[in-house]
């Protein structure tokens, strides 16, 4: 077995980790982490530390970790055929049967799923066939996209631009000019501390409103967004938001995309979060929770109006020029039918609505009346702790003291807990497992409570 | 077990396959096949036919089919880890092992791997790391990316872009205009038949250099390329080609992306494409080859004198905004190392070399004379044959006649080898995996000869 310090070294002379400061990385002046083994809701490193992962990896590992269900379909589909393309027709018996256990699960209307790697890539699969949709029907000036502010929909050119985080553009040149953005769904974070939620809500309309009036409403082919926005700081959407935002966009004959990677297969406590909501999607993104992460696989969701052109589309012009090698891949298309199979018979989707609740209670109960707190919130197994300097004047702290960072390292240190400081503010985000237990919410709210106390006083 | 009839319908139902007719797909018009296992060069569908498969999937599965080697370590790494993210510094043994495998593979010069899932998104986060280069260099304007009609380079909506193919521009609103291209090195399709093969490469060069002055040298950042055109008509440079273009990348400081997804890992007889035609790349864009498909995992090797601008820019900007939560996927990472190890141990890039020979020139012999058969061309384990309707004022078949794909399908019914039809035209392509032996050689051959007198006569 190797050494450790030789592996660090191998890490830091060959590795380009992604969202790293690189410099930092390869002088070796931040810490490296190497990944062992897993189990249940911990994590174990090389150096022996175990750890409690209230983040499921980056929110992906819904299952769990180290659930033979799902290893032992992955090991016995590479013996079987690792790997075979899904070009023109062909699948595999794993592929062909997740893609009907999908939409059986899928809201009404949907029709068809196209199989992809990661939640970045499907997204751009997704705008792809918007602006395909809309050439179909001969409206070639219906092609900008609207995006949100603080919403995360990738990392790529097109799909960093539908992000609407800066760190996600800076020095990239991005948003591409296609894509264009409407307001955060924050109302703990609204310019106007005087408005309620209702106005919140009204504000958010009138914002899109303005957008599609000034672009012009023969420009706009899509609407993108998470039912809760995720990395943009885990914001459950106010009051009255998604009906009246979506009575703006069929009024405008602008396409519903609803980005589910975060939130599909469970993790709002219903199978996704457009049932939550009542969204009426025209595509919906799926990857991470599709195979608890034990294998990269993503799709896109298509739904009924949208497939009708598509192949009205193909009629006319030949087979759609659209593809990855790995589509459909054998690996991961076994790992999701193990995984949303496991997730069927551990019943974890109401798992997820029951203890989630009690990780929002709990969290709110030990931390909301912290001086330095200024939202607990969340939805399902996800909840977010928000810190302020002032709490009554709703003053933030200066970024450059990396508050959420400092409480997240804390916590680490402290009670060996992984909790993300997500990365647009001072913010703790939780997205544990959903096998999550009581006891383990217990230990995740206490190590919280804990930190912050260590970092910002009680 | 299911039966195939009900896979058949749950397939036309419910999946989305790439690169097809989606109406005649659904409709029941066009086959489908379900493919259950595969061994060495051959593949079995569920109806219990065999099949050569002499294109590797889609020239990928480099080490062949049903390798316990490569499957043994996929089912070792799923159950000790499954999955754990690489933002922040994080790793696993084998995606650090596998780091430093690549680098130690690479051409001269060459200094990290950043790790994605397939060739598409690999060139996505090249074209990103190129312009963040040039913003930290600051050179704003220096962006635009030159890339060669018929290469192929993914089929996103920037990647696409690069791709110099209509079947993926089409409909698409695709290339973007950050994206020139310049004309394809295929001397065989050179618009004038006088021309000696160092008149057209020295055409190339000047098509080149006239798009660089038209554009102006301080906006174009980068230039990609294949080493042999792959999925454009798998076409050799031709003689002088890669020394004359790298002059004038060189002069106008444009950086050489060097997209070696089918040639990387040995499918030329060398390691890269790169060693044979003495390519000195910024970037080498790395995917099928690298896991021999087994796993879904691409790269992006960085030369020294990008990761030092890149180093520069997380020290003036912090970390780095780019990242796939399935970068370095552990699964993916111990395929690679499994499968790299393989072809050493097996000798697999020397066997691609002569086989690789044997196979180029069995072809030649066979079908070089045939009246229809224009050009048979390729370079180690690659090669197509391409059709023409009059072999002396090379004219080509209408597109219409399908030949190439009549031709294909005709090799699949009297023999079971599988040949690709290549999209652009009438080519037939091979990229068997490397351990094809000669008898197979001779099969493949027979089978295509004989579907050549089938469809064309003799």
């Amino acid at each position: 077995m190797l050494k450790n310090d030789q592996l660090d070294q191998w890490d830091r002379e060959n590795f380009f980790h992604p969202s790293t400061h690189l410099a930092q990385h390869a002088r070796g002046e931040s810490p490296s982490r190497v990944i062992k083994t897993a189990s249940g809701v911990h994590i174990e490193d090389r150096d022996g530390n175990k750890l409690l992962d209230a983040f499921a990896g980056l929110y992906c590992v819904n299952a769990g970790y180290g659930r033979r269900e799902i290893t032992d379909a992955i090991a016995a589909q590479a013996q079987e055929l690792a790997y075979y393309h899904s070009y023109v027709g062909h699948g595999t018996e794993a592929s062909i049967t997740l893609s009907k256990m999908i939409l059986d699960r899928a809201p009404a209307n949907m029709s068809k799923v196209y199989f992809g790697l990661g939640g970045s890539d499907a997204n751009e699969t997704n705008i792809k066939l918007v602006w395909y949709y809309n050439n179909i029907l001969g409206r070639p000036e219906k092609k900008k996209i609207i995006s949100r502010w603080r919403g995360y929909h990738g990392s790529g050119i097109v799909t960093g631009s539908l992000t609407g985080l800066e760190l996600f553009h800076k020095k990239f040149d991005l948003p591409i000019e296609q894509v264009k953005h409407t307001m955060a769904p924050d109302f703990f974070r609204r310019d106007d501390l005087s408005q309620t939620e209702e106005q919140f809500t009204a504000a958010c309309v009138a914002d899109l409103e303005e957008l599609i009036a000034r672009e012009g409403a023969d420009t706009i082919a899509g609407f993108i967004g998470e039912p809760v926005l995720g990395t943009g700081g885990i914001v459950p959407p106010p009051k009255g938001y998604w009906p009246a935002i979506q009575a703006v966009l069929k009024k405008h004959d602008i396409l519903l995309i609803v980005d589910e990677v975060v939130t599909g297969f469970g993790r709002l406590g219903t199978m996704f979060g457009s049932d939550k909501y009542g969204l009426e999607a025209d595509i919906i993104t799926i990857a991470k929770g599709l195979t608890s992460a034990y294998a990269p696989l993503s799709g896109s969701i298509i739904g009924e109006r949208m497939w009708k052109v598509l192949e009205q589309g193909t009629d006319e012009n030949g087979p759609i020029g659209h593809g990855w090698t790995y589509s459909a891949h054998p690996i991961g298309a076994a790992a999701g039918v193990a995984n949303l199979k496991l997730i069927d018979d551990l019943d974890l989707v109401a798992n997820a609505g029951s203890v989630g609740a009690y990780l929002n209670s709990s969290m709110k109960e030990a931390l909301a009346d912290h001086p330095h707190v200024g939202d607990v919130r969340g939805e399902g197994l996800l909840c977010a702790v928000e810190f302020v300097k002032d709490k009554d004047s709703r003053t933030f702290f200066d970024p450059a003291d990396k508050i959420g960072a400092q409480v997240s390292a804390t916590m680490l240190a402290q009670d060996k807990v992984i909790a993300r400081a997500m990365p647009q503010a001072d913010m703790l985000g939780f997205a544990p497992p959903f096998c999550l237990s009581r006891d383990e919410v217990d230990t995740i709210v206490a190590a919280t409570a804990r930190a912050v106390k260590t970092v910002l006083g009680s």
